[in-house]
């Protein structure tokens, strides 16, 4: 692993982290259940990788590293609204994540709902509060692109259906692709568009951000099968017990390590295309291919 | 009743429903099911006030009727995603909305709560995509503020919070300001931003629409004690049913209608100080005042 790769996230995380708590409402200008709902999702251990991608496309683009934190955080903001969601008793019905009881459980149902309504709202709220040289209404429609019916909220919907009904490499693809692809597309785009990028490099930071939002499911896939949940933070081995389509069950481990090896070198292929140097992200992608959680 | 006024919101109803159409997404860029909860929700009869009012607030200050139509349907996909999830069984619980089966009731609750996400999620996107000269970044913030922790999502926790709990006109105006007042406000200086009026006019056009979303909560809150059932579109009486604090239950029918109309006088008083004529806006508080429905 790259030390300095590990630094420069360690520092990233920390000003994400500085400003996701200034971005966050507190009493009395939201109910404090609420705020306190936020920030218990907000700041449950997250790793920042989608805010991550973004602050280091913009910066290898050339832009100072505060222009796309106000994306950066609505980024993580969309992804932890999700997480709330989908752990809802009428959605996955998930008790853990990131290690820590789901938030319907530490605040009920209702709440935990309003607090990814919230969470979800908030996150346009900052984008659109980028600086104008970020552009914003562009971030927001990619962001809302990502995160909406053809991108994430499509694929909870095709998991969902998929769970138990079995499915093939397509099937799986297109959950991927969408459910957890589709936001880190989007982060890589928002990036590119924050540093004031022409169209085609937004458009080559998507295409890499698709392929290493592929390669970070297989890896997230593969980490299910074989890591232990105290390391996971969310309970281990359940995808295999759900009947969920994943990399592992539909090639076996070791073609969908080799499947994820291939990935990892498409995207680095993809940004040898990139008009900057680009060794951050390069090693970024090491990184998600052998990420230890 | 003004027939001018009745034909205005007639057209701008048609306008704001095709345009709706032309922004909901279709299959196979979303799943079926999806994009059926979603239209089924946003086509269910309801009366695009907040459209009408973001409309006839940007026409009063000379802009085109289009410039304010992608607001509009931004304003109808919030308004709409907040009906679904409020309606869950671990939210209000409601089996019936604007006259047939709530979401979840046709769709399940997965599929209503993604519904919810995917229309709040492209509101921001249909707004973001507003005009230029709309000024669509800072529409986005403002929708979001209407909508978010310190508006919309605070009045559905604060009026949870108070059910069954008593509580005081204190209470009711912090839940009624929130709850539907913050995205009828929202729509008043969305109107006049598409305009690109200066910020002293949406500030001037936000508290019109502050006196307006007041007056539209007291009327409802009069209807839900004096309408059947089948005039409402909605189980009429579950208001006092459920101990909600409304407005008759803590001043009394006529105390209330007084106010109401005491409301619409203020909401009137404002309009005066705007710098272009209103007469369409006028109307439309003395239509809110008198509305059957």
């Amino acid at each position: 692993m790259d030390e300095g790769l590990l630094e420069v996230l360690g520092e990233i995380r920390k000003e994400v982290d500085a400003a996701l708590e200034g971005f966050l409402p507190k009493p009395p200008a939201a109910p404090a259940p609420l705020c306190e709902a936020m920030a218990y999702s907000i700041f449950a251990g997250g790793k920042r990788f989608r805010p991550a991608l973004a602050i280091l496309v913009s910066q290898a683009l050339g832009a100072p590293r505060e222009r796309a934190l106000p994306a950066a955080c609505a980024l993580e903001m969309i992804h932890t609204y999700s997480l709330i969601h989908d752990d809802l008793p009428a959605m996955d019905d998930d008790d853990l994540r990131r290690g820590k009881p789901s938030s319907h459980k530490v605040f009920g149902e209702a709440t935990a709902i309003l607090a990814g309504d919230a969470l979800l709202t908030l996150a346009f709220e900052v984008a659109a509060g980028s600086p104008p040289e970020a552009d914003p209404a562009w971030i927001c429609r990619e962001l809302a692109a990502g995160a909406g019916a053809g991108g994430m909220v499509a694929g909870q919907v095709a998991d969902m259906a998929a769970e138990g009904a079995g499915g093939g490499l397509d099937d799986l693809e297109y959950i991927h692709t969408r459910k957890t692809g589709a936001l880190i597309r989007a982060a890589a785009r928002v990036g590119a568009i924050s540093a004031g990028a022409e169209a085609e490099t937004v458009d080559l930071a998507g295409r890499f951000g698709e392929k290493l939002g592929l390669l970070f499911q297989m890896t997230d896939d593969i980490l299910d099968e074989t890591a232990r949940t105290k390391d996971l933070g969310k309970t281990a081995g359940k995808d295999a017990a759900a009947g969920k389509l994943t990399y592992p069950a539909l090639l076996g481990l070791e073609n969908a390590r080799e499947t994820a090896r291939e990935t990892a070198s498409a995207a680095l292929t993809i940004l040898e295309e990139m008009p900057c140097p680009h060794r951050m992200l390069a090693l970024l992608v090491e990184f998600v291919l052998d990420r230890p959680s």
